[in-house]
């Protein structure tokens, strides 16, 4: 359908349809492909009542991070205003890939913590979500995508300041986001959920479909409050999707959403679900996730999900009723490629990335070697267990269980940079924990 | 001084130069800074003979397929012609990490493999060798880096096509380089030094300085020639700088060389140096090296290299009497980047992205979490052995072995896509194998 | 005062006691020392009523097997008739090792079990259960040692007979038991709580002390009955020491028998605890256990446990307040030496084995080179990470699971021989499984 | 064969023989059935001349450590003297699992050894010997084995003593060997061929057979002396039997011996091959083998070969030419016995042990779990890859490697045990190296 409506078009045809035999979902197909065209393209929750599966993109922090854009540690996104082609171009990878959400690179671009602990930029956070909506946007509209505000936790919050305060960080980057048009508004990255549903409060002010994802595990938050339980007060404080992102592994993320989707559901409640969790296996994390690891974030490297590993997830996500199916930190395009190519059946059409990319391995029918052509074959990659090359080191890590939450002394936020002395005193609890 | 000349010439000055204490490295540093103004780059045998350590780039066809822009098992660099701004960018990240090498993304652009096995591409070789050229240059020309336009082993050679006819293929792209005055040409990927040898004769007749890197192990050649004596034919026929690029991880690769320069001085004879190795590791490898790994090409993620494995791979080719040191599969712009971190103190300067970076993971001292704080130590992460988050995997693999070179039946090349009964023979024997 | 009490005894000293500064556990110790000369050995609740730890031995099935003396499949006990001497000299090694009680190597010795699928034995149940308890007896009167004869889980009740079918099985070896004279009884193995209580009933007819032990795990028995409900089922049907044996390992099983600790104390109810879980690592079991696991039975060597795993269980029995604390399936002599190497302070002697072992690799200060010698410490031991060797392995698995139980008709046990037919159809489940 | 031999034998027939059909080995299987009743052995030439296969034992060391009669560290056989039972019972192990070969338990057993590093022994070496023939005749007798009296390396050879001290040395154990009339000799665990050319030249005074295996792997000696000239010198000395022990896993000794036994045929000369190599799994070494891993000897279990692994072993070995098969430290019974049931095609019988186990798992057809029924069949073990369940545990060690050997003056043994600040100056070595 998404070929014959492109073909139609090119051949200058303007009314595009069909006859016997054509179903909703051909229609919808037709609309997609020319969306750009038009200029009609349907809302999130459009899309997630009908059913459709809306892809998400990937995490742009550790993604531009290994570009040489953005720097680990205070984790800012002030690249959408000092290197706007780098963003560009990660924004059409995804798209590229099947991304029907452009998240606006806005993470951590709130001002409290753009000045944390000696972060000296020079921006502000108006500057930095204004240029980040202008980039969402303008390659949104070169594909079939929405563009969505994305706001996350707050070192006030971490720091005890009031409920007050914390909102007002909120409002400010909303104002930007509903300035520039965005099309949703998601929370993403939230530790605990008290915070998450301030965060909800506040959008609900703009109108805005809401969307809400939490790093929580199965253990739920940081307070021990269950997923079943986030997500009933999420819904109730207004969100229309709820779900968890980051922090965990694709099994263990779905695992989440799907206490998630029990606990709204035995509330008598109803919601769309998301989950964009992390393209790194973390079987051996404790409640904070992927943090406590010991190769966070500049070892993770082993952990790697393979795009076949992704074909399972996108699998679990969808026969777990999630509709919303992204990802998170370490996700690269041709893992949201995977996604959308495990799912074609489904939506009826393949990414344009898949023009590159033989399902399962096809295009390994080309290769020069007759022993790597022998592998243009799905059961083959569906079942192999890749080495890690690496025969000293282990598969499973004991993460780092410092315990300490909102409200330790020790999570409190500063402006001013680590000293020597604060540092030499973290080196030291860091070998009794 | 790269700070100082930079403020210098903001500040207007157009004479810039030192007194005591200045020594020649100095004013190389300078008229590195500013040489993207002044249009006075050194050569690359101008570099090296000066003991100047040349930082190369990463492996484009790896980079670009995550990406979404080539097609793994053909391989073609289509993408120069057909996604110039994802192209650009590639060599954007790389000349920020360090890299003083922009290679022309032309490997496997040669006419007799784009259209190798069903590869139905309607470009022709020049047209992409052309904007691979200009693509190359353009970022170059951004930065300290020279343009070096490459060849590699063709289907021809394997196909057992006549010495005149291999040659005749290579001159095809070294038309489209010379005509483009790129700065210096590299034969790199061959598996038979009979053919780089070719490709050598053909490259001095242009009077361009000549690099050529086989892609071999401690081993040798596809024909059991070892890494000594293959040195020795490359230097004999005329190449400046030897050594090898991808197939092995970096200390194998570094390893290679090592013999390399131990056969080359042997003999009596002068060259320079070069190492561009993948990006994973692979103590499993037999003498074809990944290509037989049952991870290739699509199960490699839990191989790749820390950017704290590449620190120690930086140092030991330096240690090595290497000096051009770059990557070349697996290879992405924070690898890079690591290397041009490693040997900051040889060199005297970082690379541009290290704006992003802070040494040994100083960056942290900005994190949120304090556990995460107390990793912003160099012996943290030089100890660390990071795990793989995949217990059910094995730690190294058993290659296939199909024990076939060039000569054999099985590695004729041919036009025509492989066809299903092909296909089924090759799964039969590869269960064999 | 062990040293003390044999050295007066070799001197003729026949009157031995203390003065100034002895306290009730000194007149123990001499009293356990001179225990076989005397003849008068407390019994297990004496000396768990005083809060003495008392050490189990480690299972004979697979220590014998691998000996040349069981059968793995049937693994039932006819050494005891067979090969009298191989079985003494096991029993011999855990006494020197510091075990206080020899089981009678009694495992499966019911007659449905000994004659189930073709197991021809030409013995009795009641041949096998006195030769066996007359070698526990004479072995145990060599040291401070308990006889405890043992009965565990029967075909029969996997094939749903009646609850008197049942308990006239366990009637059979109880007889002998009582005419032996042993000191006290074990009901061990029984995957189902509801089978052990049948055998409580039936033990607290002979009036002799009774302890049970589950082979379950923290996830409870396999009709899903919780550990702190079983413990509290057998407690309340008579046992006065419960606890877990075999399936999983020492950490798991500690866990477990938490569980029932809490379950019994929660009730209002007293017990003794008891655990002797297995010498392997099964962090991948489900709750069926070590028997799911694809290395079961022939494939298990790279799961066994350190002597160095051994102290940091025996430390975690300890503190978890058990104290009846031996081994199962995979315990060499060397295994419960270590318990009772780590638990010397506490019970303030070591056991004879230990002459020959100095604690923590002492005895290394011994070796001819001096980087072994350099091993001969207590922190080198105790952080360890031993590798496998085995770089093509996993680090765990997959277990089977069948998920069939009692009542299920692929569990119906049967006299005949596996037929053909039946394994042909049991390899095709076992792929579809 | 075997079992008609036998059973006539019992009916009381005394002449026993055979007609049509007849062939050597079929005599020789009834010789060998029937050789304790008749008191003809054939001696170890004559059964390796005539192509038999003979199965050595495994290593009494390890094995009697574990089971408590052993001290890790001085590692000397005084349980000949002290605990027959248990060495006799070892034997008898070894026997029933198809050894052809007791050794006499004498490594170590040289009066310079007993007494090294504060070893306070009350036995002299003399007495220790003789105790070790009467056990290993004793058990012999039971069935169709030889004894070998065994040497083995000496602290005064490392410590630079004289030719003639050193020679004084091996005449003391021989002189018992001879008194005791062993079948033949065995020089083994020598890691300087020099020394192992010294014993050889006194065992050949002896006018017994004489087998010398060294401790070495394919990098040769610890002199850099290659296998195959190892092998060389050793046959010229007179050796009739050469081949490796100990030290390296069955594949790389293997892999030892091929190289030992081209050394020979290409100096046109003429000799047996025998390898006893460990049970445990050693990629890892270096040239000096085990003892330099991390895991020696207190945290090898992971290494454990299973059964299954002895089976490709035997084949390997025999593929080789080798006919003198056997193990060292980490054999136990079951492992010999794997290497019996492997060959028994080739020998035409199985051991008795085999009399309790089903070849390749068939005993689990009686198995109660029809899961584990499932797993009777040879190809389900042969291509298990157990897992270690460890997966905090890497799957390969780096080794000590202090690079010290004869004549480095940490290598000087005395008779003094090691003091305090002798260890501590180890402790600091073992950090820097």
């Amino acid at each position: 359908m998404h070929k014959y409506a492109r073909e139609a078009y090119k051949a200058g045809i303007r009314f595009i349809g069909g006859c016997c035999g054509f179903e909703p979902y051909h229609i919808r197909a037709l609309a997609q492909e020319l969306a750009p065209e038009r200029g009609i393209i349907p809302g999130i929750l459009e899309r997630l009542n009908a059913g459709e599966v809306v892809i998400g993109d990937g995490g742009f922090v550790f993604a531009l991070e290994k570009r040489g854009y953005v720097k680990a540690g205070p984790w800012t996104p002030e690249a959408s205003v000092q290197y706007p082609d780098a963003v560009r171009q990660l924004h059409r990878e995804f798209l590229r890939a099947g991304s029907n959400v452009m998240q606006t690179f806005t993470f951590y671009a709130s001002d409290d913590k753009l000045e944390n602990r000696g972060n000296n930029l020079k921006l502000t956070g108006a500057q930095i979500n204004e240029a980040a909506c202008d980039l969402a946007r303008e390659v949104a509209n070169e594909g079939d995508a929405l563009v969505a505000g994305g706001v996350s936790q707050t070192p006030s919050y971490l720091s005890c300041k009031s409920k007050a305060d914390v909102k007002a960080i909120f409002r400010k980057q909303l104002d930007v986001f509903i300035k520039k048009n965005v099309d949703f508004l998601i929370a993403e990255y939230f530790e605990h959920v008290e915070e998450a549903v301030w965060a909800v409060e506040v959008m609900k002010e703009t109108g805005k479909p809401v969307a809400t994802s939490l790093c929580i595990g199965p253990k739920g938050d940081m307070h021990g409050v269950s997923p079943g339980e986030c997500a009933v007060r999420l819904v109730k404080a207004g969100a229309q999707i709820v779900g968890v992102n980051c922090h965990f592994d694709p099994m263990t993320c779905v695992e989440t959403v799907k206490q998630m989707k029990e606990g709204v559901e035995k509330a008598g409640l109803k919601a769309h679900y998301m989950v964009q969790p992390l393209a790194y296996h973390t079987p051996d994390c404790n409640c904070q996730g992927f943090i406590d690891l010991p190769e966070f974030p500049f070892g993770l490297e082993p952990r790697i999900l393979t795009r076949w590993d992704m074909h399972k997830y996108a699998r679990e996500a969808y026969n777990a009723g999630i509709r919303f199916i992204g990802g998170c930190c370490g996700f690269e395009a041709y893992h949201i490629r995977a996604i959308a190519e495990e799912l074609a059946p489904e939506r009826g059409f393949l990414p344009s990335a898949s023009e590159k990319h033989g399902s399962w391995g096809a295009g390994l029918e080309m290769h020069t070697k007759p022993w790597v052509r022998a592998r243009a074959r799905r059961d083959y990659w569906e079942n192999l267990k890749p080495a890690s090359g690496r025969p000293q080191c282990p598969s499973m890590s004991v993460p780092d269980s410092w315990g300490v939450t909102k409200g330790h002394a020790d999570l409190m936020q500063q402006k001013e940079a680590t000293s020597k002395e604060e540092l030499e005193q973290l080196f030291d609890k860091s070998k009794t924990h």
